[in-house]
């Protein structure tokens, strides 16, 4: 069974990430996660805050001599800057002066938050709300893609919409669209549209706005049976959507053709059964997106996700101030203007974990050796149904 | 800590409903339980079987005299045309006849599962990833709702979309929306649209083809802070988008705006905080749908799901035999057309688990009583901020 | 996963057994189920229930033609007498005639759950606590029971004390023993101490008086690395200790020497190693009880519970009417005098379903050619160390 | 929910304590983390290890300005001796020089850990299977512990018997026995039985051997009604069981009377109901140690363990190479000689970690006003029936 969580806050210490359930005998190398947070950090859009720090995790735990060891790995990013955020954000002072936030920002966990956990100064929660907590996942998303490597599993994305430019994208096949997403500021491949995305940014950026938009995520090469129909909980698509939903901004979560379904007749909304000895079973079409009855069909996996535009603002929209009750403008906050590209490694991270999940469980949690056995074992079987 | 399944088989001898954590002492009526079973089963587009089944739940466990007692509640839902099923579904005969299906439907589990399972009869697969146990979640559900309705939540649906049919609405105040809703045979407020939903479901039934479409949700007088920010899996839109998309044939779930967010800026995205005596803290719009950061903010919950078409077609789609590997036609199946109004109680279901699960896990689990004390006080507490 | 829960109230329709996660393709004969649940009702010392009723289990679900599907299985005991406790349990009658319970008896659950609760009756909380609920459990640990069988795995009890008198064993080697034990009505091998111990019954019988006593529970041919040292709740021990303590009036549990362990020196406590070609790595001793570092070791697991006499008394002990405060005696409960044989079989049955569980956590959940092959690699590779 | 883990090897970075559901608004202070770590290295026969270090925990994360913050806590114990690990223990360097223990230890996770985990060196299990672990768990118990004192609820353990010699306690009433104990440097509050025990402790050190002991748990002033009958894993019995079972070296678990039980008749074991105005229900004895059904009855919890001797010995015992197949020694590692009395602490740990989440689980995890203002009431509640 894969665990994982994080913790810490936005202005704290750091961040930990927690993931237990490895495999025994996983090399990681501490780069391959570095680049993935650096990775995280990249993209047009992003505010000063990105500029200034470069993420990099410490290993503190379950690995040793660059192999894991099927203990809990814990993976810590300092927050560098950590010094000017005492006393603010001390866990051992007491508090000395007041500086509470009081004007919560709308779209944010602040006022719900302050009301549930009976705190004065908003930063209570948004410390911990924030989606700087995501460099964790990634870190853990990171330890995850290592592991899917070993199988031949790639988990990517791209960048399908920014505001109301939408890309337009021909072919999955082949790995020019990846080169040409990795090579994109926004992580998107089409370049007439990057163009035009890269504008509407820049745009925003002198109204101080902020833009939503829709990213894709791709599992290549993921074998047939991952997840399960016999129970609710155990249908991969499901664990898949709430991975992703639980993304801070992540507003909606597509499988396949997704809302289109809604005007697909049966007739064509089903990918038919083909056979050769090349490939096995296999389809000519994917609607489906990779899961069918909760399990995967040997297909990719395909699925696409909106996040709405950011909220904090540097013109603040309005709100109240919790202890005066008056009107007020909310927080003010030095911002990113477009977070898409960056959270299509978030979402890459989340799908990367709960697909290792699937595999761990369905192929054993021991060590490398025995999962691959397991595993080719079962590809063995199946490919001679 | 509430906790449910379902188990059975389509053509078994019935459901198992499995749910337990409902604090003791909650009246418990079972017509309310039967009255959502068919709800489930009426809906302009549904094929023969619903005509001849009525469901009706039996309380095995967890309740005496009406009254919930603490302990796991279970409901059994028979299948009155079991008989008919012996041997084929018997669990207790060896297989008499070789009978098997062993030509898989695109769009079901029945391909991966017979590959994963090492079955080489799909029936083994279909029985139990057939829609048919959604009526287990529907009984599980209606239990929450009577739950829910002691806080005065109400958990409601309606039909957005069938095929390329959409509904305009123009508002959610008031009942007038869910006594047309509850009034038309697609579950569909708007009487204009209610009109070419029906011709679109006869023309499909002429066709031997079937429709999927777009259903609403939506959860009133929900109070703010359930759910949480501090962890992935303890956001509340997670839990619901895993619940939804684990429903047969869901295939996107979107909160508030949803995919819109895409193209609406920040400073049109977001909900402005206001305040009155009356009202406390409120919102104007409801662009997030209810929850900010993983929590409830108080307003209402706004979720749409859109359902492929069903993949039971009479005309059936391409396959090939699992044995000779020939090309075949899929198995045909006597089918619904639409079960997208059906499927709005199911969402309602799963969406109610949801909701309960949160209040128990926020306010306890021992008894009413305890449970209404504690959401008094704290209504009482976040009220007086 | 293996995951389990019961249903039911004592009293009410019958008891549900619910179990998810056995691989699909086990071969599953009601008449093990039954004939497990026949082994539970023996034993000297039974009040009368016992000899009215014969516990048989029917299959609702999970099964089909005798195998199982991979699916949710549940099972079914039906509770013979229900119709002469309606309305007194009736689940859907409203209450008729006041027959309250309100003397609650020592050593039960009455008192602690009607003020959990806030019930007025302690039925309510009693049908629920009640032993008849471990029938549930033999019949989960049928099915985990038939698993093990699969993987050579024997999991078996014998009565070790009763009262204060106490059986001597020499050796658990070869079948003897359990031959002895099963054909004694009190389980217990030494012939000797089981005269003793029907005089003793039949002695607290005379005086309406009740015994407790020990058992020792033996898993032998279990592999080698079940559970795991990383966190502590994968420690094989501490989820069979959990198991066992959770059975009604289950107040010890040992692993290997148990208490003996706190007199024994560090040089005479632990189980030095050796090695052959037959056996490989192999012990000469047990004092562990077969679980070193939370995993099993290849050696037999051991393990001894002490059960207290049962509260049930005929001649009651003293207690306060809930509602007068005045002292009165405690209900009087016609019952059995010794369940201690009887319960060697709900703990056979709960340390089997902790095996089966870790066994499909480490080698698969999805059917049983999978799981054994997954099995068999693993055996041998620990072999050629 | 209160979901808790450690992570860390002995000689690796550090150990981290990982807790989450802590109620926000606790006033948490570094110091009393620090001195329950210190109580823990505390007590006569500990080895040299002890003595060089003194654990002190640092906040990560969950804390400011000295209160939860409802989000997950990290605790980091710093291993101030890791320069020396370089590069035996270092996550990203790779092995240089071979030092690898072939040699397992009987009674620890040595052989077993390296059979299954598939590793050549068997310092790889042991890092992390060792009870070096337990500050970590010393550190998660501390916050619990600083967390029931607001319900005024003591977790407190003392020695009950180490190798042969056996402490007479005649009454728990008072402070005095707990004075005693923190004074004593065996931990046992019978001084005649202590001075005893230094000189047992005494003479197995000058013979290279070690000891085991029984160590009891009281938790005082506990609320009726946690925990339930319901399910079997609701039960808190069955919790603490496997909590205490799974802490290094645990090898029996005993509640109230626990193995003395199978002597006493039933008209002697249990615990008749009284009730006066003052008390409400309340008991003379308390035979079942605070446990009835479940679910705790009022009475304090008194809990007994015993543990092995431990097995790292300097005169080392009979092993084999894993790799010669030849016998050799174990390694021989310098060892504590008897660690029973620090155990007591890991005891109180384990135990106050149960107690805070049962607590939590029935009067909600929000935060600290909430979930006084709900236990209140419930309190009242069960003391006016």
């Amino acid at each position: 069974m894969l665990r994982f969580s994080t913790a810490g806050e936005s202005h704290g210490k750091g961040l930990i990430a927690f993931i237990e359930g490895i495999p025994a005998g996983l090399k990681v190398d501490i780069e391959e996660i570095n680049s993935e947070l650096a990775r995280r950090q990249r993209g047009f859009g992003r505010g000063q805050r990105m500029k200034i720090e470069t993420d990099t995790a410490e290993i503190i735990s379950g690995v040793r001599h660059k192999r894991t060891l099927g203990s809990p790995i814990t993976l810590f990013i300092e927050n560098k800057d950590f010094q000017n955020w005492i006393p603010a954000m001390s866990p051992i002072l007491d508090e000395v002066s007041k500086n509470s936030l009081t004007n919560p920002r709308p779209g944010h966990a602040d006022l719900a938050g302050l009301m549930k956990y009976g705190v004065k100064d908003f930063r209570d929660i948004l410390e911990r709300a924030s989606a700087r907590e995501t460099a964790a996942k990634v870190a853990i998303g990171a330890v995850c893609k290592i592991f899917l490597k070993e199988f031949g599993i790639n988990v990517r994305s791209f960048i399908l919409q920014i505001g109301n430019v939408t890309a337009k994208i021909k072919s999955f096949d082949g790995e020019k669209i990846w080169c040409d997403t990795e090579s994109s500021v926004v992580r998107c491949p089409d370049k007439a549209a990057e163009k035009e995305m890269i504008k509407l940014i820049e745009k925003a950026a002198s109204n101080g706005d902020t833009l939503g938009g829709k990213l894709a995520i791709l599992v290549s090469n993921v074998v047939a049976g991952l997840g399960s129909h016999t129970q609710w909980d155990l249908k991969l698509d499901g664990k898949l959507a709430q991975s992703l939903i639980a993304i801070q901004a992540f507003k909606s979560v597509e499988f396949g053709e997704g809302t289109n379904f809604a005007e697909l007749p049966g007739s064509l909304a089903h990918d038919e059964i083909f056979h050769d000895k090349k490939n096995g079973f296999y389809r000519k079409t994917n609607h489906a997106g990779g899961i069918e009855g909760g399990m995967t069909n040997g297909e990719p996996i395909f699925i696409t996700c909106v996040l709405k535009p950011i909220p904090s603002l540097v013109r603040p929209l309005r709100s109240v101030d919790i202890f005066t009750k008056k009107p007020v403008k909310a927080e003010a906050v030095r911002s990113d203007i477009c977070v898409v590209p960056a959270a299509g490694i978030v979402a890459e991270a989340a799908v990367s974990i709960e697909i290792a999940k699937a595999l761990i469980e369905q192929f054993g949690p021991v060590c490398m050796k025995d999962i691959k056995n397991n595993y080719n074992l079962y590809v063995k079987r199946i490919k001679n149904i």
